[in-house]
């Protein structure tokens, strides 16, 4: 198992990941957009200019040569009507399921959370879905707190 | 009482009931900004605007010539990541203390819900501080339902 961040290579890899991830939020819900209705190259280019893009992080996971998880974080201009200037956001965050359980996900926190460190980070965010009870009690684990809820009417 | 479209007059008073807001979450969490921090007329400018604006719609709540409350709605394009084109938006919604539990913000919720169907909106969004148990229940009561969560970790 190796921890290192994301090359250009590991694109095509990240994206099946990201496939993952849209297709476990269609399952919990129809309003989430079912992955055919994403435009493979456009996520390739996304991820190719936040590669490029010194104010994110992309760690991946490989293992025999398969990257089997990876976490993307992002420092952005904290929104007006917080304190702080900069935030750290956790936009990805994805294990492969045969490979959960294992402290992979950790690890890979581990480092991102060194990189926001240095990057004189103090706040870190990320949004999940209210449903989803697995990732939610992960978070709690690494220390997070539940801070904003979005909630939806359909009429 | 009388519930009824904000006019560019009411701004005075609904700046009142905005810092009511900014001071509950101060409360709440001291990572929110103060009001004092926070630029007047950038306020009351932004709130001019929003009055003109028609995929807006402000709905007050008057007594004795004083506005004691007021929800504000809005239109926006639904991010990318879900089915619809458009999603209603609840970005403000505020009822002085003293004349809360009197069913005054569900007659205003009820306006502005009219206004959301008439313009075709088949999703309404809103969010809420994750501590904030009476307004979350307020809106479980409305019917809406938790759709996602922000969680924060403070290094």
């Amino acid at each position: 198992m190796l921890i290192r961040d994301a090359t250009k290579r590991d694109i095509q890899f990240i994206v099946k990941l990201v496939r993952q991830m849209v297709d476990y939020h269609q399952m919990i819900d129809k309003y989430y957009k079912v992955y055919s209705n994403y435009d493979y190259r456009e996520i390739r280019d996304h991820y190719e200019l936040l590669i490029k893009d010194r104010n994110t992080k992309i760690i991946i996971a490989e293992e025999n040569k398969k990257v089997i998880g990876y976490f993307m974080g992002t420092i952005e201009k904290a929104p007006q009507y917080v304190n702080p200037k900069r935030t750290g956001v956790i936009f990805d965050a994805f294990i492969e399921k045969k490979y959960r359980k294992q402290g992979i996900g950790k690890k890979i926190f581990k480092e991102l959370l060194e990189w926001f460190k240095k990057k004189k980070i103090k706040h870190i965010e990320l949004t999940v879905d209210a449903r989803n009870k697995i990732g939610i009690r992960a978070w709690k684990k690494f220390g997070f707190f539940d801070f904003r809820l979005k909630m939806r009417l359909d009429l």
